[in-house]
């Protein structure tokens, strides 16, 4: 073992079938295998997805187990390395992809590791970062910039996954839809803005939401209950549609509406993930228009991180709106909370560590 | 007027607003105005299109005006041009492009006229080809190669549907599930084939187009019903799925079943038209598979033309047994029928002229 | 004839095959056929071609036929039109592409008439826009938008040049270096800044150029003869040299050095055109980086024109320092000169007409 | 240790500084690292590239250090593998992709390990596989298919080398130029074809191998010497000249005259290295054509190894034409002479094994 760690550590599990997180003040410091990488982490920030499952949804009940440590967005200094580590070293601060690929399938192998099929999540199918310390194999290490600070290297995996909507989407010198500026939604806003988009239009039902797109790049900003935004919509991208549709909401009205404003030949990127079925008039709204719909998943491995590093570096991306919260671990719960009441955009957790 | 045409001829319209089609023995010949082209017909070939407007579906009823002459797949010779018209001449074996794009929209102005959103469609918002003579812009004419003899000159269309379908999709090394074998479907089997697919799947419902489709190149096929083709499917192209999919029937299950089967990172063109919404489970067959959809619309104006020409040229596609039926313009309801039975597969008309 | 148009014209000829253009002030007004647009020249801007023809450069002596009245770059309004006319009307104001391609070939039949073999461009093949008049087929007019000032419809088609070069390229999120800002490559600084491009790198001998450059946006900005350039740029791009080439220069060194410079896996534009043959290290330039080099060739018809109208009309690029001169047209040899200086980047001639 | 190894074996290596390679009956096996896998060789194949480090040619000068087991094509089975190897086992059946890339660049982390700038080659760089045993990274390991015979395993590497030319150019449905079919443009033309190429030519200066080219699936086969080529095929391809070009020769004139006669548009796939600077007339040949010009280097990890696996499944390309003689390990000069003098195209060496 390459350093001194304590065997015992807090952390934030799912414990129980039904709503909430438990604090667990002693819980075992993961073993670190051959290609494995123990990192110390200093900040965690609370995904959407911390909440579905804090919220205890219909898919957080059939797919996380109980016990699992959550979280997988952070950033820390590696504390431990496996014998055949060779990619990162013990004082390096990092944060890491959090798709763990099995590896060996065709997409793994082919620098398609976001989209294998036997993709284990961290904080989802094996122990996350709402911890003192995380195991992540070394493949998923991603080494920090010293410029880029720790409440943003927290959140290069949200951020990672608006850049990895835009990039597949290609907006550069065309006019672009965001329905829906949630947490990625809105940081798609800036990432769509320093990429070359055109006039950026977005909706949601927050209208406090749609104020700050717009000071964050967007050009217009509609409420999605209003019938009238499709028509102004239209007008305002040369009486024809916007040409990208980017789809952060999730919800079957948005994807309709939005598929419905795109232009004839665009292209739509959906990320939201609509929690039952939608019903899509697929001649009108794909067919004859000649569109073509991506899904996105995840982040590329590394396109992404090498992408956000790059955009935050050149000081192109702001984030100080986004980040609303910076929390200590133990307030964890109330940083959900302030994400249900809409009041917060993103959290980020600090860690405790006596020693540092 | 540059040659002598007799000024009333044959055709067959759309009179009433029921099912069938009216045989026409007088109907005036279109006048051309400076860019068009009058083509005297030779040959044209029946449609699935043209079998809507004969059973006066939904679709036809709300899109097709009373009157118009029907047909948009043929092939004949120009007989007259009007004074702009540089790119043909009189006495040119010619066929045409259908989608008669305005011109001067934004796609029509980038090569893309197949999305025009103001576009007419011949046979269906203007005067088609099964009559005597029909009236052309010259900006859709397609010279026929001497060596492409006429009843396979006719089904340029169709072959361009398929063609565009296969080329947008990308077959070349790749697994491809084709669901739906009818006209279309049926020809892109051997396009993909020519185009360089790899293990070609197809489903369908009849058992007689599954077994012509293995003749023409497919390599596995699987009746639609069957509840275990999508395992089999999975098992024969590497346990992960077809690469791509060409979606031809326009059956909300087939939709469905194709998407759920292709392959993490695989491309769907969807050509078939469902006649009613048709409801997905985005997340799953979409989103988290990092999959790519392309609506598919008509042709591309011209490259899917050329692409057409070289296959035929090359003799890389072979089209006997698909065009089943060469019948008499008379005939047109018996090629209808014989098309209602899948007796047919393509059905092309000779039609008479007293001076050829 | 549409309109009352007065004989005869003033027009700046290429007369002897020698130095120097020949002011004409008794020309004869062009005939205008079927298809074509005769258009009332208000500005008209002087292309680096232009200089190349006062000159007689070696390449001028090989093509330009002599009589020809010269200039490409123009802006209007619609005087007169033929009968076939349908896409424009007197009065309008226009610009054109001033790539004519034949309309019959693969190329012009698929969307990529600029590189139609039989192209024959105006002012150099044919009676260009150096006069008080120039006929256009109507395939080749560009509709001017209302809030688009005359000195700046008036030169579309070098910020076309620009515009398909960075866009072909695809700068989104990558590091750029342009090596050479003259009067297109001064353009694509803007252009790529606004079309999402990371760092931006400019390369030049003329240092009025590089800070001028500087000023549109490059971030680095280096002496062309300087030997440090090539390690410098290396370190300001993530120690693996630029993702992206524009070569805007044409000279052999700048090709060779941006080739050298250029980041494994990235791509190389070419727009400038070396006067004698360029001598590469293939291997290591090319093939072992795995890069990607693509010729550019005038504007894409008519992408490129819809893209620089939505840059202008969303005010993403500035032409206020790069227009630097806006003369009479009988001034037309003082802003050559002004040009073969260095003290003038692009010229507008303001052509004169009595009843306007 | 996980099995018994003799520690030491016979090699094949580069011992002096000049032409030949010396056989040494007692050499070290290596050394297993704890994420490396040994793999007793059973079949490797002689590329150009050991051929060229035989005759000590200026580049191997420079590059190859005296002392290293030449050799990187080969199929063995996997004997002893280090702690952390997790992607394969003991007694597998496995070829190597032959860039040993660092594992921690940008084009590594990006599945792009083929341009990784700190690549080891072996056989090159460090020891290859001409040998009893050799040492592989676990990330290099291909697991070879039951159906795929030893003797067909051994060359995936250089198909692959034709693999990833034809998949970057694109061939479906378009014409084909392959200039040079030695080794790797051999196997390009059979799967060129099966990738559904249209009308392919080649050039050659060997008269049997154009005949064996036009065997294999070529349409077309020119004598390289002969001046009227360009213009004949030409003809063959539309008049326009083909749509891509396979550079495999690596000869100036080759080059040269495959970009003239390049269709305007068209891409070009360049693999064969020069041995000296080439002298391009970029105006006609790149810039003015809007072609598009292809460096490849090695292949794609690991997409061009499925692909070659699949293309072998399906019987779609046919080898026994190509692999001409199978020798013993100690006849390797044997081997390289039979290249030298064109006898051979591809030659697999036995590889002696006691046990076995």
């Amino acid at each position: 073992m390459n350093a001194p760690i304590s065997r015992m550590m807090l952390a934030i599990k799912k414990t129980q079938p039904q709503p909430g997180l438990t604090w667990q003040p002693q819980t075992r410091v993961p073993g670190v295998g051959p290609g494995d990488v123990l990192v110390a982490v200093t900040h965690a920030a609370i995904c959407g997805t911390d909440r579905h499952i804090y919220e205890w949804d219909q898919w957080s009940a059939d797919r996380v187990p109980l016990g699992v440590t959550v979280g997988h967005e952070f950033v820390g200094r590696v504390v431990a390395i496996g014998d055949a580590v060779t990619r990162t070293q013990i004082g390096k601060r990092v944060s890491a992809e959090g798709h763990i690929g099995c590896g060996q399938c065709e997409p793994c192998r082919c620098g398609n590791g976001h989209i294998c099929e036997r993709v284990d999540i961290l904080g989802i199918d094996c122990d996350g970062c709402f911890a003192q310390f995380v195991k992540v194999p070394q493949e998923n290490i991603w080494p920090v910039h010293d410029d880029i600070p720790d409440h943003i290297a927290a959140v290069f995996d949200p951020l990672g996954n608006a850049m990895h909507t835009v990039m597949a989407a290609g907006v550069s010198g065309r006019s672009v839809l965001i329905t829906g500026v949630g947490i990625i939604g809105m940081m798609a806003v800036g990432i769509a803005r320093a990429a070359g988009a055109g006039t950026i239009l977005v909706t949601d039902t927050n209208p406090d939401r749609l104020a700050l797109a717009l000071e964050l790049g967007a050009d217009l900003a509609y409420q999605a209950g209003d019938p009238d935004w499709p028509a102004d919509a239209r007008k305002a991208t040369q009486d024809q549609g916007p040409q990208v549709l980017l789809e952060m909401s999730g919800h079957a009205n948005a994807i309709r509406q939005g598929l419905g404003a795109l232009r004839n030949g665009g292209t739509a990127a959906l990320l939201g993930l609509p929690a039952k079925p939608v019903t899509l008039d697929l001649p009108n709204d794909i067919i004859f228009k000649g569109a073509t719909v991506i899904g996105i998943n995840g982040r590329r491995m590394f396109e992404t991180w090498y992408q956000v590093e790059s955009f935050l570096l050149a000081g192109r991306i702001q984030l100080d709106r986004i980040i609303t919260h910076q929390l200590d671990m133990q307030d964890f719960e109330k940083g959900v909370k302030l994400m249900q009441s809409g009041e917060a955009i993103k959290v980020v957790l600090k860690i405790p560590h006596d020693e540092e």
